[in-house]
C-alpha cells in the first residue's frame, strides 16, 4: 500500500505532523485497514524525500495514539482495532476539553503568569497547596512520584514494607529496585504498610470499615506508618462511601497519596501527599533533590479547574459513566468467560481481577488475545509472594461501555477456544 | 500597621488571593515598607473573620514572590528590598509573556489536545523529542531530574564519580544522598565524570578546547563515561563558542544534559538527556518508575515555542541583556569589593565565584549581608574536597544590571566594614 501525503513546506505545521495527520486520516477513512503494514521509515523517507527522523516522529505520534503498533524486526502495523484493558486510566472521550481550554485561558490571562513561569517552591504552587490542605501538603509529579519520594525518605534499602498481594506495579517496581523487601500484608510485620483502601489496583477490592479499624489498631500497636493510596475513592459507582484511614484516625501515622489523574488529564503530572508537617518537610527536601518542583502551569490550571467547581461537575459525569462501564464489564464477563472463571466485583475505580480456570495461563494466552485485538496485563506484573498464573488485570476505565463489551467478547472467544471441553458447560451456564 | 483589605465573598477570586493582592498592592505603593512586620496569621484571621489557613495561603504566595519573609518565632516581614544573588535563574522581567500566551493558546486550540492531556510516553512527547534529536533523547522534568536518573542508572551506591570542585549543589546532593563518593576531577579516577564545560555553576569557568580534548582522551583511555551538563552554552555573551564534548567526539561515551530553563520559563519543568540509545532505554525505564513521564502540556507548548523561532528570538534578547548583566557585575565587583578580593570572569551563563581576602568568611558574613538586603550562597554548598571559607557564588542571571550594581554595592559595604584596616588601601585602589 502506498502513502502519498500532500506535504507543504510553507505551512506553519511541521512536516512530520503533516505526515502524521495524513496517515491518521487514511486510518480513519479506512484506506489503511487494521493489520496493514506501514512502509519502513527508511523507505518512506526515501520515497518522499524526507529525513528519516521526520518519518519516525510521525510514526511515534501514531503509535502514541495507539493507531499503529511497531514490532521489532517486522515493522509497524495499523492497530486501529486494539482494545486495551492494559492501562488504568480515565476515558479521554469524556475529558471536558472546552472547560479545560477556558480555565487554561484564564490562567494565561492572569497577571501573575510570570511568577507561574519562574522557578517555584518544592512544596508546590501555593494556591494549589492551599486548596488541598495547606502546610500538610506536598505537591508531587503524580502519585507515582509520591511513592518514589516515600520510598526514598521512609523505606531505605534493606527495610521491609507490607503491601497488598497482588499490588500496583508502579509501587512494586520502585520499592524493589531500591532494595526494599515487599511482604504481603497480614503475614508479616514491618514499620511501613502501603494500602489502597478503595478500589485497589489491580483487584478493585475495597476494605470494609472493620478492616480499616483493625489496620489502624495494628498500626498503633506496632508503631507502624501507613501509606494510604487514595486515588480512586472519588470514583465510587455504587454503595456508600467509607471514611478514609486518615479520616478514621487523624492521630495515626497515615500518609495519604492523592492525584487528579484518575478523574481527568493524567498527561498533567500532578498528585500530592498529605501527612504530618515533619513528614512533609522531609519529603519536600527529597522532592527538591529529584526535580526541584512540579510543573507550575499545570498546577495553576488544575487549582483553578478545581476551585471553579468544574472538576466536581466533571467527576459526577465520570461517575455516571463509570456505572455504565462497570455494568458493561461485569455483565460481559458473566456472559463471555469460560465456566469456572472467577472475577472481582468492585464498586468503583477502573480495575478488576480475573482468574481463569486451571490450568489456563493468562500470560501464555496474551499473545493470542493480542492477535485477536485485545490487550491486558497478566498477574506476574502484580505478584508479591503468591503466583497466580491464571489471573490478569482488566482495566476498564479508559474504554466506552461498547468497547468494553466488544473487548470482553473477543477475550471470551480466545479463552473458550483454549478449553473446548469447557464449551458445553459454558453454553449451559449461559442459557 | 493595620491591614484592611476589601474582600468580596461573591467574587470568583478566592479570598486568600484577594488578601494576597491587597497586601501586594500595599507593598508596591509603599504603604507597607521594607522591614514592616505583618500581623501573625492567627491575629489577622481573627480580625478579618477568616480561617487561619486562608491568611497563611496569602502569606505563602507573598513569600513565594519574595515580597515578605518569615522568621521562625518572629513573624513575617516585608522583604521588598532583598536583592538575591542566591539562585541561578533567568530574569523574569525579560520573559516573552505575550509570545508564550500566543503559543499556549495555539496548543489549546490543537485538535490533538486530548492526547496531550492523556497519559503519555516515558520517553517524552513525540514532537518535542523529535525536535531535540529523536530516539537518542529522553525528556526529563528539568536538568535536575536528568541528574537523578543518571545517578540511579549509572552511579550505584558505593561507586565513585568525578566532579568539578566546587560543583552544583543539586548534583552534589543527589549523588551524595545516594551513597555515591564524589571526587574532584583531576585528582582521581572513576568510571563516570560529570562536567559543565561552558559557564560552570558555580564558577562560571569554561573549559578550553585543549581541556576538552584532554578530557575526551582520558575518557577513551580509561573507558570513562562523561556527563556533559550543557544548560548554559546558549548564553555566551562574549568570545567564540567552543564545540561541546558530544560534538568533538560523537563516538565517545558522552551523555549530554540540556534544559530550556536557563533561557526562559523554569516554572515549566522540561529538560532532556541525549545519549546512546541503549543508555536512553535504561534512563527511560527509570523515568517511568519515578514519575511515569513529564508534563505534556508544557512539552507541547515548549516545542511549539521553539519550532516557531520564538525561543531563538528570545534567546538573542537574553544574550544581549546578559552582556549588560555581565558588565554590570564585573565592573561593580571591581569597584566595590575590598582589596585582595578575587573573582572569576565568565564569558556567559549566570554565575561567578567570589573569594574574599583572608581571613574573611563568606558564610559568617551572610547574616550581615542579608540584614543589608542582599543574599548569596556561600562556598560550603558547593564544596567537594577543598574548603574555601572566603568564597561564595554570585548568581546574576535573575537581576537587572541596575539591581546587580545596587546589590554589589551593598555587599561591598558589608565586606569592607569587616576589615577597617583594608579601607584606606581600598580607597587608594579606587582612585
Amino acid at each position: 500500500m502506498e502513502i502519498r501525503p500532500q506535504l507543504d513546506d510553507q505551512s506553519g505545521t511541521p512536516i512530520y505532523r503533516q505526515l502524521y495527520e495524513s496517515i491518521r486520516s487514511s486510518i480513519r477513512d479506512g484506506s489503511l485497514a487494521t493489520g496493514d503494514r506501514l512502509p519502513p521509515t527508511r523507505e518512506l523517507a526515501g520515497s518522499l524525500g524526507l529525513n528519516r527522523t521526520t518519518v519516525s516522529a510521525a510514526y511515534e505520534l501514531l503509535e502514541q495514539e495507539g493507531l499503529i503498533k511497531g514490532h521489532v524486526g517486522r515493522g509497524s502495523f495499523v492497530a486501529g482495532g486494539t482494545i486495551s484493558f492494559a492501562t488504568s486510566r480515565p476515558l479521554d472521550e469524556l475529558f471536558p476539553i472546552d472547560e479545560f481550554r477556558a480555565t487554561a485561558r484564564e490562567v494565561l490571562a492572569d497577571p501573575n503568569l510570570t511568577n507561574i513561569l519562574q522557578l517555584g517552591s518544592p512544596h508546590g504552587y501555593a494556591p494549589l497547596r492551599d486548596y488541598l490542605g495547606g502546610e500538610s501538603v506536598l505537591v508531587t509529579s503524580g502519585c507515582q512520584q509520591a511513592l518514589d519520594l516515600i520510598q526514598r525518605v521512609l523505606a531505605p534499602a534493606g527495610s521491609s514494607v507490607l503491601v497488598e498481594d497482588p499490588t500496583y506495579p508502579g509501587l512494586k517496581n520502585i520499592f524493589e529496585r531500591a532494595g526494599v523487601r515487599l511482604l504481603p500484608r497480614g503475614e508479616a510485620q514491618a514499620p511501613l504498610a502501603v494500602v489502597t483502601p478503595n478500589f485497589q489496583n489491580p483487584t478493585g477490592h475495597t476494605m470494609s470499615l472493620r478492616e480499616r479499624q483493625d489496620l489502624l489498631r495494628t498500626a498503633q500497636d506496632r508503631e507502624m506508618t501507613i501509606v494510604e493510596i487514595d486515588i480512586y475513592s472519588a470514583l465510587r459507582y455504587r454503595g456508600d462511601a467509607l471514611p478514609s484511614l486518615a479520616e478514621l484516625d487523624p492521630e495515626a501515622n497515615v500518609i495519604q497519596v492523592g492525584s487528579f489523574s484518575k478523574i481527568a488529564f493524567p498527561g498533567l503530572r500532578i498528585g500530592w501527599v498529605k501527612a504530618r508537617r515533619e513528614v512533609i518537610a522531609r519529603l519536600a527536601e527529597a522532592k527538591q533533590m529529584v526535580d526541584l518542583h512540579s510543573d507550575q502551569l499545570s498546577q495553576a490550571i488544575l487549582v483553578k479547574f478545581a476551585e471553579s467547581g468544574k472538576l466536581e461537575t466533571h467527576r459526577r459525569r465520570v461517575v455516571e459513566n463509570g456505572r455504565l462501564q462497570l455494568t458493561a464489564v461485569l455483565e460481559s464477563l458473566e456472559r463471555e468467560m469460560p465456566t469456572g472463571t472467577r472475577f472481582t466485583r468492585p464498586d468503583g475505580g477502573m480495575n478488576l481481577w480475573v482468574t481463569l480456570p486451571e490450568p489456563m495461563d493468562a500470560a501464555a494466552l496474551l499473545p493470542e488475545a493480542q492477535r485477536a485485538g485485545v490487550n491486558y496485563l497478566p498477574s506476574r506484573f502484580f505478584e508479591i509472594a503468591r503466583r497466580q498464573p491464571g489471573s490478569f488485570r482488566l482495566s476498564f476505565g479508559g474504554l466506552t461501555p461498547e468497547r468494553i463489551a466488544q473487548g470482553v467478547a473477543l477475550l471470551g472467544k480466545v479463552f473458550r477456544a483454549e478449553i473446548p471441553a469447557a464449551q458445553p458447560g459454558l453454553a449451559m451456564a449461559m442459557v
